[in-house]
């Protein structure tokens, strides 16, 4: 008989408390164990079961003894790794963890972004740097708002890995009653896709805060699955339908729904905010920020035509006017 | 020098008084008739300047001695004829125009649907019914709200025609400042998609009306689209790419938008109304609802998988229950 797995959630955010819901709504056995930085948080939730902040209507239901703030402890007990942290402070979170402790994990990134500095998308960046074979590393991606998780509306994941034994691994744990999931072999399309959707959420965003309608969105999205259809086709050029849930679908519910934090940010600059102010007023990391720079620098290698990725990061990190970006932009769309 | 061309717009609706003001608004010189069956409603434009039951805040610049109730009189002194009426109502409205009034005339269809009974596009309607050749016809296609149109927001409107010359004609009359135009040569796709993401609207509806989230949203339209490319690959196989504007763009501002008629007929039907009271209640022409039946008579011709249209078909016109029916759908989508 196989040994129960131990599982373990990096992170304290709405992803990883959504994510924390679906292993314990899953009907395989296992251990589930949480990691989050903030100890006044873990001390809550082994108190009262519930994250004070965020989807703070769920119940945790997994033991008080397995929510930790030891993450070296927790990764060496554990079998699998569920990574869901801003990508822009991964590096900061896993900088005691050495590539010794990663060694024999399974390790799914939930994360949609860039390691900044090191421009990696997170599976280069856990290859590279903690030296975990590409065959044990997968991707979780939508579309699918925590929020949604926790009202227990019908969503899909897509799990992705180069080993179809890694995605079915993560994918046996994950799907519920209320989630589906999906398994996919394009690791490298469905972390770039993932990335460069918040981008497009921020443009769509900003082009609601300057006033353009809904015509206009429908357009820009259009132009945006083309343009990261470009972009996926050169980066990792394999045989890949860019309208399926992974990519259109991660795209439109974040560009069109009302939880999406990077449409918010984008609708913020759009109507005048500076991203600083934009950044303190929202109390949240909107993963396009930081996603748009790192996409600029990967791209210089790349050399894709990208106007709706070159508009947003004249706008948020040249300072441009959003009116008059946007007004050039839709020059250039069709 | 040219003769100064006469433009008649056929229909007294809300996308017919949008295209009245775009080619007020555009800058080619032309003499604009406007025809529409409601008297009240002619002799109040002509006294007020404004339509009373569609857009009624646009002004309507064109000269009141243009606007008329007389069908056979307006085609007989115009070149260019706009039709803008629902499709059910096409065959009714020109049963007294004989082939011989449309001979020499470029003929744009606004509608987007199909001639109920017949079962054909308008395209193939004008030239089998009243021998219009195929090259002197063309479409207009969004993504386009008239309501923002209204506004002035900026919208893209794709002119298709298998003859370049004909698409020209009416894409010089109809760019302003606010109104791009772009050119197809895909009249077919162009018309079908028109058709079906009408269908696709009614089915976002649903599944929003029965309480399904954002997430589920995204993989529906998703599955829309590549739906919507295997019916075209089938029925008019040219090579194109399926997320262009007039194709993904169309479908995303119909069931994403607020204005859309459709989604708001699907959303009453998956609420729980009739078909009859959720008409009543609404008092205007779901285009879907009517499309709905000719596709799935259509289809049997092509026999396309077409999951997404049987569901809609199904819960329509055979009554089936709408939390079922979506719940099987939910099965098939990927």
């Amino acid at each position: 008989m196989e040994r129960k797995k131990k599982v373990a959630v990096i992170g304290g955010g709405s992803w990883a408390t959504a994510i924390i819901k679906m292993l314990s709504d899953n009907e395989v056995e296992k251990d589930i164990f949480w990691w989050m930085r903030n100890k006044d948080a873990a001390s809550y939730i082994r108190e009262y079961h519930h994250n004070p902040n965020y989807l703070s209507a769920v119940e945790i239901k997994i033991p008080s003894d397995q929510i930790t703030t030891k993450l070296s402890a927790v990764i060496k007990s554990c079998d699998l790794l569920i990574l869901s942290i801003p990508a822009a402070f991964l590096k900061d979170a896993l900088s005691t963890v050495s590539a010794e402790l990663l060694q024999g994990k399974y390790i799914i990134s939930a994360i949609k972004g860039i390691v900044p500095e090191e421009n990696q998308i997170i599976g280069d960046y856990l290859q590279s740097r903690f030296d975990v074979p590409l065959d044990r590393i997968a991707v979780i991606s939508g579309p699918c708002h925590a929020e949604e998780v926790s009202l227990e509306k019908l969503s899909y994941l897509t799990i992705a890995s180069a080993s179809p034994h890694t995605a079915s691994v993560f994918s046996s744990m994950l799907n519920t009653r209320y989630i589906k999931t999906i398994q996919s072999d394009d690791i490298y399309g469905t972390e770039y896709g993932a990335v460069l959707k918040n981008i497009y959420a921020v443009a769509s965003g900003i082009c609601h805060g300057v006033g353009y309608g809904d015509n206009f969105q429908a357009v820009l999205i259009s132009n945006a699955i083309r343009e990261m259809a470009r972009f996926l086709a050169k980066v990792h050029p394999i045989n890949r339908d860019i309208n399926e849930s992974a990519y259109l679908g991660d795209l439109l519910v974040t560009a069109y729904s009302q939880f999406s934090r990077n449409r918010t940010f984008g609708n913020m600059i759009g109507k005048g905010y500076t991203v600083r102010s934009a950044q303190l007023e929202m109390n949240m990391v909107a993963e396009g920020y930081y996603a748009s720079k790192c996409i600029h620098q990967i791209n210089k290698t790349y050399q894709v035509d990208m106007p709706i990725c070159r508009a947003v990061y004249a706008i948020l990190y040249e300072k441009h006017s959003p009116h008059i970006e946007m007004r050039l932009l839709s020059e250039q769309l069709t």
